[in-house]
């Protein structure tokens, strides 16, 4: 039955309508929307074993980098695909990239832990807190405190390693309710105590750290208890969940269901829901998914005046200035997130990895470009530059026996392909497609043809997903930098297209030049990537370090480094962060970005909202600039 | 190159950095991002002639729907694709589906205008407006203030013609400047007055109406002379846009550069974009180019404490807790919106339109489910249920000619298929593809594919883009209505998938008992159709209406019902709206969807964000509940 013929229906619908006697019905629907009351309410999980976090450093307690006696390095422990293998080429490459002489024998052993300055007391606040909490959710343990008093900024992590926090919380409590946050608020107002809320603790903006002018009692309330998911409905694609529970949780829980929630930051196993909501965060997927503000539908926040939250919440809705939409970016100043219901997704029926070999970063970018304007964009996309391509090749284990002679065969011939390349210039994008086979066919299809448009070469689906993979597994090797006497850390940014490569390359400039007028030693370290794309631009992840031994104070010459690649990037025409937040680390540009009406607008609803100033983080310059002492750090 | 020959091409690239000497580089990118400065300035465009909008009632001066002595009705004007056609069908079924004796002679003449209220006097604050506005940017003609006193509801159209309104503006003015609008606020803090925020005037909300309360001088700003397009980015596919540009003049303006702004709400002839963010508005392309909240990057706002803007604004943020997401859903309480950086959309390649008939309105819903879940949706899918598409049906114009014969070849073979259908059951879905012509074709053969196993049978593009267009006519039929004494309007929802049908059963089955036991005469009208999909449920839009001669205040009667409709609504799962907002209509209802703890806090935001009150709509109840005087409307 062809469109033209049936372009008059409605003319002749009408006849119908007048003529046709009743008849059968046509066949049935061949599935239907299941009706009713959708939702179920998932068994606790039994507690996980084997999972202990470390507190000296990133992640997982078992696993970190070290450096062999022969030079090769190792990730211990068995979680990464990078785990537990020799990676030889490791620390000759960061050796001579740095120009610096990095060498098993020459470390800067960290004296973890620092001294925890003593807890203020507060013993009537103490009892009422023992009305309502068991004394398993009290803890005044010096390590405890310490480690809910920083979040992963270099600074910090170097500071519980070579120096000490002037100030961390003076207690630290583990609600299991939102009954509990609720009774905790009440305390606090009464007992006029300071709540700074703790997630997952990976913040990289100074959003834990205490102003050293708070004088009050400070409680941390670790939200990692709060952890259940309340109910799912896979109808409806939605859950409630609570804002304690963390990324790789929530995938495992889920999962069970063939469902996810589709947002993965790289701090995805550690960080919580809670916490995406308040740094405003963004998931490597999100093209597919959303970024968290596209996630969240609704949430329960326990404010100062009471608890933020709707009896129920639909698809879309259209309900006055929503004090939910305050939230995103809160950064703990406004009250404690203490569930969200979010949006779901069932998984994929495909997932695919691929990736492409561009000339250059510039090609690269030109090709996410058009692969924008497509409309067929894949779940993510991301291009690294030539610095964190050879990264990724400096990572490759030690290959030998057999597999090592079968691939010599096939490198021959890709040597020739590969000559059109400059090796010191290319590129590469690593790609995942999710979706219905039929879709990932069509988006590959779009995206292979444009690639070759621009230069690129297919360089396989393995390279692909290892290049995700690696996200997980090389956020370890921070920590690793700082015992053989390195600084590095990351920032990021977002940009217009247009200006997208000049950032770069001013960014990489500046930090030449500050490097250099410092007379620091050796070469900086600078690499980026490109991890998001909009119609509007791009996000660009930055990893920024150098050579520190000799150096007097390495953690404020990074600092001094990373504000000037700041600056930078606001004069590029970039923005103070796409996903990371301000928190203290990026609060004296705020006057930058916003206009004096804005942040007095911040400042009113927070006096307004928050009278007493219980959620006392100061975040985002909320109740003005916090003076971070810089010998803490 | 197959994937698997290159899978090891990170080892192989080791190689190739380490031997390959530099070579010649790949072929040149095929197209490149354009660099550097992007943005111009579009010229402004001469003032379009034969654009009088009426005040007594919904649109352009020229258009409206007279049933002429024959009994076929006639919109006036050439503006549409019913425009200037007889059409005979419509009173007759209008006349049978509410069982009243519809006839051109009986007729409820409206008496408009009414009379107006008299403007207060404030002599100083006048003598300060003049300062900075001209003569021309002040209007104290009754005509122009009643306007600018009342939006679109029924109530207030009805008041207009056949009432009064309690209290409209003291004062209209027109600025033409962002710093007169800063001006404006000043002086209305300086003089205690009252400023009323007016865009479109299409609110169908009584966000416009005054509190009767109000005792201060209020000033209604009509923001339509604020309407330029201050640039326009190509490349980063953005633009800002005054507050007060109306939806038609973005379109033909942004259409010279083949650009678009995607934002479609019913209303996009006579609504502005400052209206559309205050409203947080939807539009019917929403799945392929978002909602407005998903479209505004940034906006500038002038508050009580100073003005809320940003020197640059990047493609996605994490900056803080940014005062622009409390101004989605504002309707006019926290400041006036002046303008706003927007995504921008290049013109599809391809537009396509699409029809398809289901056995009822069941298996339509199931239909866009698997759409939903199949990734493939298209910019815009509609499905009507069987009193929607016999409306349509009642609005064919009279045929005649050859047309008439030649259509007849047709039908005989059509109304072989059509007899599996029950057509007092039938529904119809209504498509527009947008999009590459590959997305395009994509998208339709997933479309047809998940139709067809619904029972859906194809029903041409024909079809499909009349019932598109028909949106924008039918928009008149409600004053229409007025004239030959039957009331009408329109509320919308949005609701999960699983309790869309039963929401929809139970609202039409509420409003036919709500009606009977009012002893209303003869049927109720209720129709509605599914105009939004989400993966988390549907937006619902409703039409009701009934024949009001002899009964006594019928507009009274018609809130009742609309007031039962929406309590049946929230008890049936539904949201108090999906994209009409609150305004005053529904402030009642706020308790039901909000805690006491999220008013609270909306509260609390506008005394500190507004101390004085300036901004005194008083819409969604943050300033409390206001009483509109029941004799107003």
């Amino acid at each position: 039955m062809t469109a033209s013929r049936t372009d008059d229906f409605l003319g002749l619908a009408g006849k119908v309508l007048a003529h046709t006697a009743r008849s059968a019905l046509a066949p049935k629907a061949s599935r239907a929307v299941p009706r009713g009351d959708t939702r179920f309410v998932p068994p606790t999980p039994a507690p996980s074993k084997d999972e202990a976090e470390a507190n000296d450093g990133w992640g997982f307690a078992d696993s970190r980098f070290v450096v062999q006696p022969n030079g090769s390095t190792v990730l211990t422990g068995k979680r990464y695909n990078i785990s537990n293998v020799e990676l030889p080429a490791l620390v000759p490459w960061v050796a001579k990239t740095l120009a610096a002489p990095l060498r098993y024998e020459d470390r800067h052993e960290p004296h973890y832990p620092p001294p925890v300055p003593d807890a203020r007391r507060a013993p009537e606040l103490r009892s009422a807190l023992a009305a309502f909490l068991k004394e398993d959710q009290i803890s005044e343990d010096p390590l405890v405190r310490l480690r809910r008093g920083h979040g992963h900024t270099g600074a910090e992590i170097w500071a519980i390693r070579y120096g000490k926090l002037e100030r961390v919380p003076d207690l630290v409590v583990f609600p299991t309710s939102h009954e509990q946050v609720v009774a905790l608020v009440e305390a606090a107002e009464q007992y006029q105590a300071c709540l700074i809320p703790f997630g997952g603790g990976t913040n990289v903006t100074d959003a834990l750290r205490l102003p050293p002018s708070e004088e009050r009692f400070v409680i941390a309330v670790d939200m990692r208890r709060l952890c259940r998911i309340r109910w799912i409905d896979p109808v409806n694609l939605t859950a409630c969940i609570e804002a304690g529970a963390v990324g790789r949780h929530i995938a495992t829980e889920l999962g069970k269901y063939k469902l996810m929630l589709g947002h993965e930051p790289d701090s995805l196993e550690f960080s919580t829901l809670g916490g995406w909501i308040a740094t405003n965060a963004s998931g490597m997927k999100k093209n597919r998914y959303g970024n968290i503000e596209d996630l969240v539908l609704d949430m329960q926040v326990v404010t100062a005046h009471g608890v933020v939250t709707r009896p129920q919440v639909g698809p879309r809705e259209s309900i006055g200035a929503n004090p939910k939409n305050f939230m995103f970016g809160s950064e703990g100043n406004y009250g404690i997130i203490t569930s969200a219901v979010v949006k779901l997704f069932r998984m994929p029926e495909v997932q695919r990895y691929g990736s492409v070999v561009f000339p250059n970063l510039g090609s690269g970018l030109d090709f996410l470009y058009d692969l924008q304007r497509s409309g067929a964009v894949p779940a993510s996309v991301r291009v690294v530059d030539n610095t964190q391509f050879q990264f990724g090749v400096a990572l490759k284990p030690k290959s030998h026996g057999v597999a090592a002679r079968v691939k010599s065969k096939f490198e021959k011939a890709l040597v020739t392909q590969l000559k059109g390349f400059d090796p010191k210039e290319l590129a590469v994008a690593t790609v995942v497609f999710e979706g219905s086979a039929e879709e990932v066919a069509y988006q590959e299809n779009t995206l292979y043809r444009i690639a070759k448009q621009h230069g690129g070469l297919r360089a396989g689906a393995k390279n692909g997903e290892r290049g995700y993979q690696l996200t997980f597994g090389i956020a370890y090797i921070r920590d690793l930098t700082f015992t053989h006497w390195a600084i590095a850390e990351s920032f990021e940014t977002s940009v217009p297209w247009s200006k997208a490569l000049s950032l770069y390359e001013r960014v990489r400039e500046r930090v030449r030049r500050e490097h250099e007028a410092r007379r620091l030693p050796g070469n900086p370290f600078f690499t980026g990537r490109i991890t998001q794309t909009y119609t509007t631009g791009v996000c660009i992840y930055f990893y920024m370090g150098f050579y520190c031994k000799g150096v007097k104070d390495p953690v404020r010459m990074y600092t001094e480094l990373e504000h000037a690649a700041r600056e930078e990037i606001l004069a590029a025409g970039g923005t103070l962060s796409h996903h990371h937040g301000v928190g203290k680390i990026r609060q004296e540009f705020l006057g930058d970005i916003y206009s004096p009406g804005s942040l007095e607008f911040m400042r009113q609803v927070k006096r307004a909202v928050d009278p007493q100033n219980v959620f006392g983080a100061n975040n985002h310059g909320v109740s003005g600039t916090v003076q971070l002492e810089a010998g803490s750090a």
